[in-house]
């Protein structure tokens, strides 16, 4: 057996019924939440560019650019979504690889589901495929014995492959079929990060989910490949991540699932933000209604402030990775979202006076996922947080609630908030639908 | 200065005009191959599924699916169009790199040409842009000092960026815009050489002229890259090619043309067949009428016994790289060509008994590139040739009246004799056109 007709297999004989229950219910969230930060980044420029140029480019009307009002070809639908997806930068993480898989799996697999009918489950199962192939792939390429150049953008490498196994069990390729898939998936991986800050590091998830979703129509058709691009001498493996371990991407394939280990962004800000988020979120729950702050002390990783250490930020970039723009807010605001980098939010008076009176210390003896505030009131009383896991992370992932709350701050960008509603419980509801590309088509924007 | 900005700003300014006469005449030869290669291609399966592909997809009908009688969008068009030049192996090579420029650039400058207006001036210079622009990125990845891995498909990597380049100029993008296009062109760089043999290896062209045509397009309506994306620490050179010297692809650009080392392959046959066939032709030559052959004898480098050494081919591909198969049909037919591999031709009696009567011997003081033929006539008469530089070489280019007797060849394929002559005389007229895409393109079948 060979990696890549062990995967191939995999994807062929995969099926909803035999995934555990709790890796169903992680794909319909993996689902709701990119519905979300889709709708909310559809109307950020580089989304708005992107469907711009796939409706320049014309296409029989099957799958929705969502947040756009038109449909287009299926690759080209993906496309968009998936940069739509990535935008805010409020997606997901694979945390081991920092890897971001539902973004290309999900782009993908519902825009097959509005060009042919497929059923919740069906979906559901072709979605964790997408991003569990997606993990492992990352795995095998980014962790020890071997691992690849930190400067290959991995997403562009994992999702391909795993956009290919997802489309490619939807529309129930062979197991040969399967294998050209993933090996003409696999010929276009691409990426590097020097892009990341502008619109390109958006276009590589796009382009990635593309890749994928070609590759499988087109070995549907016929088109071949090598059946063993992955792992043949000179192939995937061999030029990208020489040394990589094939096993990495097998162990316990069927039992343990590396899709668990996904999770969802809390906040819209820089991935070293959130503990120091939360930690000043318990302290503003016990601040007595009308009581002042007079000091406020954060003890961080180093690598906060040197990643987010940017004081008085001028613009939504800026603000979205400041550690004292977010600090502030999660110390006056009562909601924390989309709103917070924004300039109303960081031109707000009393935001900007107190990111101005905010002391930052880098404590190397300090976890990254870790931080503590120490906030003094004006009368002296002295109230502290010591967050170990932030919320959104491994330990401690964004509630189903939570999700809920995410996904209306997101929807509304795009959508009122009775047709948010409808739309979010039909998300919750995609496993039971009948025709997933049709029931929920009809409700976007 | 950088190599981003340098390459950038020589597209930007690039005229017509400007180029040497050689220049220019060399890109009008690279366009009529490209048309003949092309027609002859399409009929292949990988171009045929490819065409499905894209009619699957649908488009504003714009650019020709050449040979296929349909249009669609410029990077669908170029996608395909570029799949079946390239799916003969009878397109064209620049020898230092073996990569082969012609068919991702005149995909999408002709692609590009028939959505806007674009004169005979203009077209040339972004064709001849857009090869040089490959060689010289394909030389600095290639060669001394930092030769990058040869396992990566070089074309997949210097495709993208010389058609971005080309493209670009056409769509007459700003310094800025060229720089963010040639970012996104290189952001999208793939391939691997191990799918060699499949319909996947004519992907890869395809998928790189497409990728620059979806970069320029996408420039022009402000999508942003780095500026910077092909030296900066992180990018291009950096993760796929580390050490490669910038000053390679930038050494006396505007004076030396690397694009005049493309050549144009005269048989569609293994790289190293030619010698060997034009050795036999030699002597069929001098062969008195009715004369028969009693002996033939080949003393040709090592490696040509290695990679073409099948006496007896079964299938059109292994005859098209078997020495023995076109030394008998050279030394028998009196045409050679696409016909020459073909079932007919390889089943033919007097080839294959000729086949079975040829000695090879190899001599390691033979040049991979010189062959050497004896045969003997039933009567004792001894004729030799000793071919140091076959047709097709660098030293030895295919003049044009060898050309029109390629496209002649090729564009049977899919055109009668009348409607190939026309085609063909609107080709050496390009440069004079004053709407390349619009005068060209209702000859196209």
């Amino acid at each position: 057996m060979t990696l890549t007709r062990q995967l191939a297999r995999y994807a062929v004989e995969s099926r909803f019924e035999a995934l555990p229950q709790a890796v169903q219910h992680e794909a319909a969230r993996a689902f709701l939440n990119w519905v979300g930060v889709t709708l909310g980044g559809s109307a950020e420029d580089a989304s708005r560019i992107a469907a711009r140029f796939v409706a320049s480019e014309g296409a029989t009307p099957v799958s929705s650019v969502i947040g756009h009002g038109f449909r287009t070809s299926i690759a080209s639908a993906a496309f968009v979504n998936c940069i739509a997806s990535s935008v805010l930068a409020y997606d997901d993480a694979h945390l081991p690889t920092v890897a971001h898989p539902s973004g290309p799996a999900a782009a993908a697999v519902f825009a097959l589901a509005q060009a042919r009918a497929v059923s919740g489950a069906e979906f559901l199962n072709a979605l964790a495929l997408g991003i569990e192939v997606q993990c492992r792939v990352a795995n095998m390429l980014s962790l020890p014995p071997a691992p690849m150049n930190p400067k290959f953008y991995v997403n562009g490498f994992s999702g391909p492959i795993g956009v290919a196994a997802a489309v490619g069990r939807l529309i129930r390729l062979d197991e040969q079929q399967m294998r050209w898939a993933i090996g003409t998936a696999a010929s276009q991986a691409s990426g590097f990060r020097a892009a990341h800050g502008t619109m390109n590091s958006h276009f590589r998830p796009g382009s990635s989910t593309r890749a994928g979703v070609v590759a499988a129509l087109m070995a549907e058709m016929g088109f071949d490949c090598i059946e063993n691009a992955l792992e043949v001498d000179g192939g995937f493996i061999d030029v990208y991540a020489p040394g990589s371990d094939p096993e990495m991407a097998l162990a316990g394939l069927g039992e343990h699932h590396e899709m668990l280990a996904n999770r969802y962004k809390a906040y819209p800000c820089g991935i070293v933000v959130p503990p120091t988020i939360d930690a000043c979120r318990e302290i503003r729950a016990r601040i007595p209604a009308g009581a002042a702050i007079a000091r406020v002390e954060l003890a961080v990783n180093p690598l906060v402030l040197t990643l987010t250490g940017k004081r008085e930020p001028r613009t939504t970039i800026e603000a979205g990775i400041s550690v004292y723009h977010w600090a502030a807010a999660a110390l006056l605001c009562d909601q924390l979202g989309l709103d917070t980098p924004e300039a109303a939010c960081v031109a707000d008076p009393a935001i900007a006076e107190l990111r101005g009176r905010i002391e930052a210390e880098a404590r190397p003896d300090l976890g990254k996922g870790e931080a503590m505030a120490k906030v003094t009131l004006a009368d002296g009383t002295v109230l502290e947080s010591h967050v170990i896991h932030a919320r959104g992370s491994l330990e401690r992932p964004l509630t189903d609630g939570e999700l809920n709350t995410k996904f209306a701050d997101l929807a509304r960008v795009r959508l009122g908030h009775d047709a948010a509603e409808a739309l979010r419980e039909m998300c919750w509801q995609v496993g039971d639908l009948a025709d997933v590309g049709g029931e929920i088509g009809v409700l976007l924007p």
